[in-house]
């Protein structure tokens, strides 16, 4: 196997270091950041999320960013990649968007039923003329092999339960998830490559996915501390100072309910930090209160984020390794030359 | 580094590569699965569990065990530990058993409140003179700070998310809580090596645990398929048979309840296969009722497991990675070389 096995769809990626990948993260990461990580020699996702009425506006500045920035267009496409939440997405307005910038790839996400991405498939790749790759994120193995069955991905992104935001309510950590994973698309014959994704932080943690078996990495909170996130300052000074994300992040349902946003399916929820809106719906304040002490914090700006805010930090239970702000594409050079700095000492003490 | 650098203290374990422990399981991982570890260039640890009366037969037993093996003592101790669930043992009993038998170390785990935990290790201490080590396993960074500052263990096994049976309903994988306890612990400027419990299944497992910083693993739910495991068949064929841990088993208190175990501390929960019992709570039987039928089910022996069935399967979310029933001998060698051919071929991807 190549280093960097992907390299070949994805030519702008180094070819001899692990793909570091950066998700994408509703509102968070947009153009400038996605296209900072692919300069680096990573690969950039702009979040789409669900409502895509911006999403053209926000492809055009990504556009002009590359543009500026001398990032050049790969076989006819933007060198980034687009997220979809799909269960509150159109696929015509989806196209829409792609058809005046069309992009590497587009990352699936949380559709109302598995069966659903294999129209959106379909139509990405008829549209683009195969030019834009199809990645879909899983959390199961289950998930994993009725995917590669049906929608037939280019890649497929296994969440395991260690990430932040939304995620299966019910799932594993990358430790067991992505063998297993691995291993049953073995057994069936499917060579899709898995890039590995939720709590993956630094080097060690990408040293760790390729020891499992991924093909690449998709780190998302350790981006919530890239220079060029679009996130309250508020936002991103929880993600510095809260440690010991076992304990202080939860996965709930309530950031959702407060935030009003109330489409996703069932099996899922989100993790965040803990603050008010957790611990006051823990200890039985009504969903409608809450609501309403949310939308009195909101008007506070960063002063409504930390322990006894309400404002909400998604983040996975990673985020007591992030200290400092660091730019996105120094973020890829770091991670990348960590996890073969490791790799390397970790194999140096065991004699061949 | 050394490659195994517990082997000073634990001198019969393999010099040249990884540290394989076999976690206690109660009633499960006794002498004779110990002792086997350990004769194999493992740690194995027997199951103390909370009520130790059985524990003097049980250590007499393993005593007998390694003698018929040829397996010495090292420095006057058998080469195995002992496990406690420390919120339910005494640690009066726990030294009069280890008197005639002492062991290499003790594995606490689960105290009422982590100060109980001083005083045990004193104790310990104390009575071997220095010889029983001292083990202490935590489930979050800030456990492993307070443990590491007042009971000064010799090893801190750090138990993340993925683990089988139980542990701390709320934590974090170990691909992130080993890397930011290993910082933490860095921070503070304490020296006190660190083994990975907790979804490590195979060599695969191995590898990435090693690269996230620990010095050694404990497997649990693997040796539950091992040959010298105390296990009923109808436990161990739902090992073999269950896949996709992360949606297949759950963390509950339910399989406690029916099994009138009350004493667990409220922070912790165990995980298993989903089955009847778990079913029926979530769709609102009461525990009594729960309790009674579990009760019932007792008596059908090996077929009261199964999906359809109440026996508890507890394991962790690495269950459909295993397979096969294998010797626990030929399980640590097995996990052990597949360990360091991993790492090997993961580093010889990428140019030094």
């Amino acid at each position: 196997m190549a280093p960097n096995s992907l390299h070949k769809d994805y030519p702008w990626t180094s070819p001899n270091a692990p793909l570091v990948v950066s998700a994408p993260m509703m509102k968070i990461t947009m153009g400038r950041l996605a296209v900072t990580v692919s300069a680096a020699g990573g690969f950039g996702f702009l979040a789409g999320g669900f409502d895509l009425s911006p999403l053209s506006k926000d492809l055009a500045e990504a556009a002009e960013y590359a543009n500026s920035q001398n990032v050049p267009l790969h076989n006819g496409v933007l060198p980034i990649g687009v997220g979809f939440q799909n269960w509150g997405s159109d696929v015509r307005m989806a196209v829409e968007a792609l058809q005046n910038h069309p992009v590497a790839a587009v990352w699936f996400f949380a559709p109302k039923q598995l069966s659903d991405l294999i129209d959106w498939a379909k139509t990405i790749r008829a549209f683009s003329e195969g030019k834009t790759k199809i990645w879909v994120q899983v959390g199961t193995v289950a998930e994993a092999i009725e995917v590669a069955k049906t929608t037939k991905p280019d890649v497929l992104v296994m969440q395991g339960s260690d990430s932040g935001g939304h995620g299966l309510a019910q799932r594993a950590g990358l430790l067991t998830l992505l063998p297993e994973t691995v291993d049953a698309l073995a057994a069936e014959d499917i060579d899709i490559p898995v890039i590995a994704a939720g709590g993956i932080v630094d080097g060690r943690g990408i040293a760790a996915a390729l020891t499992l078996g991924a093909q690449g990495v998709a780190l998302g909170t350790r981006f919530l501390a890239a220079q060029e996130a679009v996130i309250s300052k508020g936002y991103q000074n929880e993600v510095l100072r809260v440690t010991d994300g076992g304990t202080n992040t939860v996965t709930t349902t309530i950031y959702d309910v407060v935030r009003g946003i109330h489409g996703w399916p069932k099996a899922y929820n989100g993790r965040g930090v803990v603050n008010r809106t957790y611990l006051d719906a823990v200890h039985g304040m009504s969903e409608q209160e809450n609501v309403e002490r949310y939308k009195e914090t909101v008007d506070q700006g960063d002063a409504g984020w930390g322990p006894e805010g309400r404002m909400t930090t998604y983040a996975g239970t990673g985020i007591g390794l992030i200290k400092v702000v660091m730019p996105a594409g120094e973020i890829v050079r770091q991670v990348r030359r960590e996890a073969i700095e490791v790799l390397q000492r970790s194999t140096a003490l065991y004699p061949k």
